[in-house]
């Protein structure tokens, strides 16, 4: 019997400490025997001089051709007209969702043991129109734009991440007594899809109360979805809870079945080349990715030998509070597998 | 030698346990003979079946020629039409900055022992604008509108609060790398009011950011200067690590010098009329009243009466773990005076 054929992904390895948490995935991968083959491409703040590219079309078709894909930290590159490539990578993916698992680290104390909730963002609409004007000299105005498909969508996503994931309960985060129209309107879709899921609870929670009852009593939720902004700062809270956007992973859901997994702390230049960082979020990323490729066995094993490592807490990296480097930690985390 | 006249301040008991709350607050203030006069007014829910009005043109000049009042929670009137009261005051008032003094109480234990800080909110403006509308079937947008007049003042009274209290530094937070024209304008605001005040120290955080390190460590925070919505949901989430809004002082600051303090808190009709609230929040606030007023030696009596029934644990209501009524925990507070 012949080795079935590795699956294609994408990875962008992307700026600062990037590479070398990248590097990380790929070694941790190769020792638990993950079937998959990279394709690395460059997408970060270096501009190619010739062509004066910073996000070539080559990289954008091979997550469209391997429908998953794993990025590293990318910084916004400098000079005019450059958005954030962040940003760049959802509207031109169509990333609608970014789904943020978010549990409490056995053998890593926070002030909260009992955080396991996963937040779901809408994440190509609302605030994040860039539609910004000045109405009279001194006024400016910025657009907030809620559409019931992009609103439906996520919802869904939401709804049906929850049935698939054993979870019992979806909050929609809104503000819907001020924004009657555009949070009324997200809230009338997320009821809609609600009652196609009879046996997911649904509530809605007001964002203001939200935020109060995570710092109060994280275990009171369970999926929260959400309006982008909203899904930006609350997904950021609860990483807090658990110790910081270092330990968090995450994933973005396109149209068409793409799963961009992304560690979302920053590329950390200070710290970039010095086999200091952390690569945990980036490793429990690419965990979600290969759930999203169904291959349970090896995301359990991976996740496992992650969660152990830093149990143990005989192999940390500094922003843990130990002193390992990057490979270091790496090896560890190889050894538990 | 007479007393000095007494000082008019109006005061608004509201809905549900406002009333306990208010007489809680009459006691206490009696007890430590604050030289003040409270001029009543019924505003909230219940709608004058003879007027249709639930907000009288004499509330509202009782605050305008007091410059001073106390507010207690306000149901929003129910049927079509019907804004929300505390927006409406927020409006008829001017009251452009939302002042929220956040502490950990000694004595009462939460996740936080070491919070200090004070959020200032721009009460008025941004995401607050009411302004929405449907841009095409299924598409709708909200306007958030930042002014930089609005921006300036509240601005200039955060820099002026911080150097009239002692305070070293003021971050003002924002979502300027998205809404660059919006708050971006908040900033550059802020940062000209910066410039009069170089004995304090000026940082601007992202409110993503800010929330996780708010989680993590308050104690990175002193005051918190922001725009409409992220006042809202960081002042919750400010509240939520010593307690919660039951606990947690509020006044409002508007043109020409008034100050209308509140508890912000709901106005719990399952438990109205029962004696069951807690009135520390109104009570807190009331303190801020004083300060206000420059009354430093009675707002300091009573501010201390109030944490040492707290800390002492002896007399707490329900929402803090104990079983006192109101009319206990509010005698044992004048028993500490
Ligand atoms: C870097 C920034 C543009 C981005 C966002 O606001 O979405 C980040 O905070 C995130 O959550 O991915
Ligand atoms: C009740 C609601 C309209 C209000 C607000 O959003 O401002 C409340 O949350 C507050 O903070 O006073």
């Amino acid at each position: 019997s012949s080795a079935p054929a590795p699956i294609p992904a994408t990875l962008f390895p992307g700026d600062g400490i990037g590479p070398e948490i990248a590097e990380a995935v790929k070694q941790v991968f190769q020792a638990a025997e993950v079937p998959i083959e990279w394709e690395e491409h460059y997408v970060g703040d270096q501009i190619d001089p010739r062509t004066q590219s910073f996000l070539t079309w080559e990289s954008l078709e091979s997550v469209r051709r391997n429908k998953v894909g794993l990025k590293g930290p990318m910084a916004t590159p400098i000079g005019k007209g450059h958005r954030s490539l962040n940003l760049t990578l959802r509207k031109e993916l169509n990333l609608y969702a970014n789904v943020r698992p978010c549990y409490s680290l056995p053998g890593y104390k926070t002030r909260y043991d009992n955080v396991n909730l996963i937040t779901i963002r809408e994440n190509t609409e609302g605030e994040y129109s860039g539609l910004e004007h000045q109405v009279v000299r001194g006024v400016v105005e910025s657009l907030k734009i809620i559409p019931r498909q992009a609103s439906l969508r996520v919802a869904e996503y939401a709804f049906h991440y929850a049935k698939t994931h054993g979870r019992e309960r979806v909050s929609a985060i809104h503000k819907a007594n001020i924004m009657q129209k555009t949070d009324g309107l997200f809230l009338k879709c997320c009821r809609e899809v609600a009652e196609k899921y009879p046996e997911i609870t649904y509530e809605e929670v007001v964002i203001d109360n939200c935020c109060m009852m995570l710092v109060k009593n994280p275990a009171l939720f369970d999926v929260l979805v959400m309006p982008n902004l909203y899904g930006d700062i609350i997904s950021d809270l609860c990483a807090g809870l658990v110790g910081g956007l270092g330990l968090t992973p995450s994933c973005n859901i396109g149209e068409g079945g793409i799963a961009l997994a992304e560690a979302v702390h920053g590329s950390a230049p200070d710290i970039a080349g010095k086999n200091l960082a952390n690569p945990t979020a980036l490793l429990l990323s690419a965990v979600t990715m290969l759930r999203h490729l169904e291959l349970y066995d090896k995301a359990e094993r991976i996740q496992n030998a992650i969660l152990t490592t830093i149990a143990e807490g005989k192999y940390r990296t500094a922003d843990l509070g130990g002193s390992s480097s990057t490979t270091d930690f790496t090896k560890a985390i190889c050894g538990h597998l």
